[in-house]
């Protein structure tokens, strides 16, 4: 017997298993007066749950159901609830918490509070308890953290929105993608295809920088203006210093990964944002690669609660769809997606759907 | 015999026996239309020059004259020169050549034009003759790398403020140093020292980060309004994200040299200037420690001619005065004071004075 409240969800219970999930019940933490209750609808896969589940970003305290690109209902509200009304369609992506009060969350910038806890694998403080994700039935989360989805985007292409999508959104606006600006989009895969929706929408100069020309029909479908292949020789000497901003959505920072050539990209004190976070994450800079047009490197984490509205918005006025496959839930298809997403295998996001067979209606 | 113009200076002839100086006549170039002819009174001594002929910075062409901090007085200028009036007193610093039509060019970014040169070692495509720096009796160089001296500057203070001086200027200002910013600077040496009083005289709230305490008396004397040193256990803990701008001068990137814990006090999308060039100039960074915060890593390359001639306007309307050691030039003090600088013995700059000792008036 357990005195918390109970959701349903798919587990995974070792990163040396780590594709195989099992089905079963879980506390959650204790419904607060800041709490939106949420029965899920779908939920996005994300190459964060494959990080997490296969240690691969340290450790986590398993069993753990991940999943934190999700879209269902609001069946209550906490009595101080004033964002969020029950009955709406919402989301909830990576980040439920963060303390709210400090510099970094008065001024939009609450990813970066260092009290912020992830929306699967964190423990709450006051329980222990530890938080679940998106492959469940439900998900209980601060208001905060749970946004309303505008009518116009149906929920399935919603979902990788709320962490791909804004994780792709927040570099983009915060460094100034617009008009008259030049983007590149290093890897066009799941971040990489919202990287040239946002990138267009916003009204930059669009690039995609790929390893090979396989992908460059799907990147001009999306919209792209230009498209590099780095296996072609000299790819980069015509671009050299022309590009204001460039998004790697790499994965991976092993030899296919051409800082220098990005970095040649960018005009003076343009930047290079690392979207991606590989497992094995380490950059080798040299102070030369830098200093050649005063370049910056850095990185950047998901987005503001007011810049997810207005990503969502934006998409709902410019009617972007992401462009998504369709997985009904189960513990056989959960396995089987992640075996394919670590394959690449996807064009180019995932969203896990049918949940009412997975956990009734 | 030479069918060109020959000034006299003391050159490094090899890189293996790089403290020893011989003085000698070399050829210079043509004059031009656009050019400056300079008597050198004085030259500041740049980690540089010994990055350059200890062949740290890789193969140089050899014998070589270096010095960029030149100060001297402009015995004549070419028919077309508009800037510099013969007679004035003016200075020299590290570049001396860019096209001056590029995009980057045209935007005050000269110093990161593709075909930007050094003031020394490099190769005149027109001539084949390698440009001689500021241990010689004079430079000829293009107006557009040649600065008037304010009169409230003496010269052998104004000479470090050319390469050192600028170094520090372009990237405190380009990244906002000024009222209501908070600023540290990484490493108190030559670089260092006027980090310090730039960051101040732009009205910044200005901290030194050193190994020890040893120079805290130093940079409370030039203004610093904290210090901050890493050998005290736990030295970043209550300074975390609260700097905007950290300005690295460090010329070693081994095992004292703390990336995470300097990246550690900046504020969400603060920047990491590295104004220093080691000689082995590798940095490991991961993307965790550039999540947390959204910090950037970036480098600077000198500054501009507009920076330049700002910089040296403030100096002057500050009465900033620069710590310099000021040595008569031979060929035996050259090789003292090279050697002094490896060892950090010096606070906080040499420049080279007597010339007309050396060279006859």
């Amino acid at each position: 017997m357990t005195k918390y409240d109970q959701y349903e969800g798919f587990q995974v219970d070792s990163a040396k298993d780590y594709t195989t999930f099992t089905k079963r019940k879980f506390d959650t933490k204790p419904f607060g007066d800041y709490d939106v209750e949420i029965k899920i609808e779908c939920c996005g896969v994300c190459s964060s749950d494959i990080h997490t589940i296969d240690g691969g970003w340290g450790e986590r305290i398993l069993p753990l159901t991940v999943g934190h690109e999700i879209v269902g209902k609001a069946l209550k509200v906490g009595p101080k609830v004033t964002k969020i009304k029950a009955g709406e369609r919402v989301g909830v992506g990576a980040q439920s918490y963060s303390c709210l009060e400090c510099r970094q969350c008065r001024n939009d910038n609450e990813t970066y509070c260092a009290k912020q806890m992830d929306t699967y694998g964190s423990v709450w403080p006051d329980t222990g308890l530890v938080t679940q994700g998106g492959y469940a039935s439900h998900v209980r989360t601060h208001e905060h953290w749970v946004f309303p989805i505008p009518d116009a985007i149906p929920s399935a292409l919603a979902a990788p929105m709320l962490c791909a999508g804004i994780t792709m959104y927040s570099p983009l606006v915060r460094n100034g993608a617009g008009p008259g600006k030049k983007v590149a989009v290093v890897g066009l895969g799941g971040l990489g295809h919202f990287g040239v929706l946002w990138a267009k929408a916003l009204g930059a100069e669009t690039w995609v920088v790929s390893r090979t020309h396989a992908k460059e029909a799907d990147a001009r479908a999306m919209g792209a203006d230009g498209f590099l292949a780095t296996s072609d020789g000299g790819w980069n000497e015509p671009h050299r210093m022309t590009f204001d901003l460039v998004i790697s959505t790499a994965n991976d920072f092993g030899p296919g990964f051409d800082l220098a050539g990005y970095l040649s990209l960018l005009d003076v004190h343009g930047k290079f944002i690392s979207a991606g976070v590989p497992e094995d994450s380490k950059l080798e800079i040299t102070t030369p690669m830098l200093i050649a047009s005063g370049c910056f490197i850095g990185s950047s984490h998901l987005g503001s609660r007011r810049e997810m509205l207005e990503m969502l918005q934006l998409a709902a006025d410019n009617g972007i769809k992401a462009w998504v496959e369709e997985v009904p839930i189960s513990a056989e298809s959960l396995s089987s997606t992640v075996k394919r997403l670590e394959k690449n295998d996807v064009r180019y996001r995932f969203t896990m759907v049918d949940y009412d067979k997975a956990f009734g209606a």
